[in-house]
């Protein structure tokens, strides 16, 4: 991999107009700094082939040295598992808003562009959640999220029944809708949703989130990156639960079965242009800052 | 108690320029209209004598059949307390964004005091709190409250050991930082942040939230208005705790001592032009609508 | 509906040793008191037929003055659902240890026993919540819960988005794994597990509480029972989402259509030995009094 | 220091009754073995000179090898105090039920300290915070806190102010009660009450949990422990907030003054003897396994 960016590939939903916009602004300006612009075959954006390289979307990270992922989040999460084997880095680029983890916007992107290509960039290594089911061996069983793996209930009305350990060692039996393993990225997606804390990106770290918790005390649990998680599905009643990596289905686990969730040996580069700062996107992202309960400051005349 | 309204008194903390500003627009306003508006003799607006009288500020609620209160939601807590024996309906003129209690804006003044002068206007009650410390017998001892009452620690890093009791039958011992005892108006202000619900002010209701409890299963319970609360400090350790009505110190409460809160027999009358909608007051202060954790929707392409 | 007791019905899982055993020491106690005792056909339980009578478990509580349910909450519900549209009352008889609903112990069984058929006991009417997907009237689409009507994602990884209404004002749009509407009784069960407050039976109010909300300001409300919900799917995203009655799958709810969730017009009659202490109750489920989080107190010396 | 301990204090609150019988019978125990053994001058505890020697309770951590404190984890913070500078090791006796900290209950006691003795324990490094005021430098102006410094208001009523800082990068402002700055050891304690998370003692983390903060998406924020906090106060009102390390009132705090946290150069040692499990103690003061909320499961017949 490396950090001069020759070849940079464009993904995105080129159905969304936003992102094929973005798209047509963006292609020319790189050509004309002199880089190969590769998109995939599948992608639905008319940019003329002067600009840019067809390849199929599963070689585009084989080739390019940095993938520009249009979109919000959910394309962020997309491009991250299409080069997370690969070790290319991405950047992204919203369509509106900032996102968590697409920071350049629209109107600055130009600009951005032009200074991530003079070198004025910084990398960012994100952790990647490795997880497999208990039985599956070898690197093929692996999958890969970037924000969480999530154990949820597959059945209405029932709760799942399981438990914890990690590093061997057992930690708690949950009866619960489930239970997320997220990473420092994912920390503020959906284990967000369900009272678990922010883990700032440098924290090597995973927290472990309940889901609708039965007790009341069973409460997020962060530790170390460097430990592995077993999540074993009691036998003692029927029960379907489904493994979900960054919200996409991949496994149900059955009673008896157990699900690991470790760092990963990969991790995601995120590319940002100068200016890039954290704490910014939390506190657009989480309206820190505008008032919510009503608590008024007391007058005394 | 008339609900034609032909004196109306003015209150707010005038040294804030807003507020000024506001009063001097609204009571040529009215006195055009034929309304007598009273003021306070201490207040800090300069207005001319032409348009308005002046009045001792205790005396306001006696003579007038409406106070219009000009500032956020704790000027209206100010109103609430001044009229509260009287049973002088409050209608709050903001001086920026809405407020959960003062639901009339600036640009809108105008045009609403003159709906609500032709009776086209609204009258909501609100509950009120009353509380006494126990012992203290006679209405003179009983503190109101708009919001809440509060139970707190006076001293650093010690929790408060107390019992509550619901119509005498003992409900729980605590550990805590405190507790709060909130009206449904209250229930989107100090509440909100101890994790309690949003009571719709509909509901003749009150609910116990406690502060940052010792035990996790703690949680905040609702009960019926006609129910009276009781908070017994247990004698069992040095204890310094104080009773907060509205944000306002009002007592100390000892070891051993208790407190009672109960609906009292008043209720605040809010006055709202046409077309007020309690729900979408909260979806404005509550940011409800703007995302707040990063779940992206996932993709597929 | 009589008050007294002449005929009583049994009910249970009697495939579960402790239940059966409960019934063969209640059957013939209640015989000999000259009550006449039914059980449905299909019980797994072999009692003899000098003390019971056999009818099949639909027509219960046609012909029983009081159905007395042997079992966990989980049989409670059963039996609230069995009785519901005849309004016979329901008394608890709980294996192990003391249930929210089943608050005879099995030790106390026969002293209470008496008590009730002497006619000294409480009838403490439970709220049931009556709901309908919209489009279907009439009384037969009306599904009763006791608990709590939950509307929940029936798929991985999508949240649900949906719009409520009070009495036919917006409230708000949400972003969730689905929203529970509880009753009192419910407000113990799911709902608490999802940061749902606790609404004291007596209260006759209903709570909504969104699960795992995409906006973290999206909180519980507490309404009158005297006013409906609607809660409506919206269109723009491909959904699937489902409507759980106390626990039981019992429809799927499409893009566009709205669930519509209210106090029925039944309630559900708990029979109470002297002695039933809701509180009580309360503080053993929650294990409220046992210290949780470590928080010590200061020693100086 | 060494770790075969030639040299044993004992500290604890002597008054306390079942704390005296502990050392009774321990003192005797260690002289036996060969081990001089140092109590308090202070201490209210009648020990034979035979057994024990007396020195002031500031000097025993300079003499001593092992301070064995007995109580609870109120104790064991008193002892932490008192050996922070100088890396003595502390192992905990519990006068009664499991502590957080103090580990070893009396019944096992004699058998423990013999392991500890023969060199069979484990000695586990936990976190230790520092503090200290902006503008005050030097070594003597940190305080330590092995569970958390909390910024806290001191007036009835009114919200703090203030702004966090991470390694010098402003984070956000905050309207609260206060902040908690926690160890992995002080997540268990006052910050689990107020929503924060539990961090495994093995992660080198500080966890920042704001006190009932007006924003809802104001939520605890996990940090690596080589980075610094700030706190800074505002300005703008009125404020007088308190700064109280492991619930001990250190300083207050005025309006623009800064608070700095940071991870201690040194570290509190643990003696463990064989079989602690970490993970066993959590279950048992969070009474982990004893459910909570009644969602029943659901029972079809």
């Amino acid at each position: 991999m490396s950090l001069s960016f020759n070849i940079i590939a464009l993904i995105g939903r080129g159905a969304d107009e936003r992102v094929a916009s973005t798209m047509k602004g963006l292609a020319p300006h790189l050509a004309k700094r002199g880089v190969r612009v590769l998109v995939a075959n599948e992608l639905e954006v008319d940019l003329p082939c002067e600009f840019v390289e067809q390849v199929p979307e599963a070689e585009l990270p084989k080739h390019a040295d940095l993938i520009v992922a249009v979109g919000g989040d959910g394309t962020m999460l997309y491009a991250s598992h299409l080069v997370a084997r690969h070790e290319v880095p991405v950047l992204g680029i919203n369509r509106g808003r900032l996102g968590f983890l697409a920071d350049v916007t629209p109107d600055a992107m130009l600009r951005n562009m032009d200074e991530v290509l003079d070198g004025n960039f910084t990398r960012e290594p994100r952790l990647l959640l490795a997880s497999r089911i208990g039985g599956n061996e070898g690197p093929e069983s692996e999958r890969l999220a970037l924000n969480d793996v999530v154990l949820q209930k597959s059945e209405a009305g029932r709760m799942l029944e399981f438990e914890t350990h990690v590093d061997g060692r057992f930690v708690n039996s949950h009866s619960s809708d489930g239970m997320i393993i997220a990473s420092p990225t994912g920390s503020t997606a959906y284990a967000l949703s369900c009272n678990g804390p922010i883990l700032q990106p440098k924290l090597h770290a995973l927290v472990l989130v309940p889901i609708s918790p039965h007790t009341l005390s069973d409460r997020p649990i962060v530790i170390p990156a460097t430990q592995e998680v077993e999540i074993r599905m009691l036998e003692r009643r029927e029960t379907r639960a489904q493994v979900v990596c960054d919200g996409q289905l991949t496994a149900d686990l059955e009673a008896g079965a157990s699900l690991h969730v470790s760092a990963a040996r990969q991790s995601l580069g995120l590319i940002h242009p100068p200016g890039y700062d954290y704490y910014r996107t939390l506190r657009s992202k989480l309206q820190w800052g505008r008032g919510s309960s009503g608590r008024p400051g007391t007058r005394k005349g």
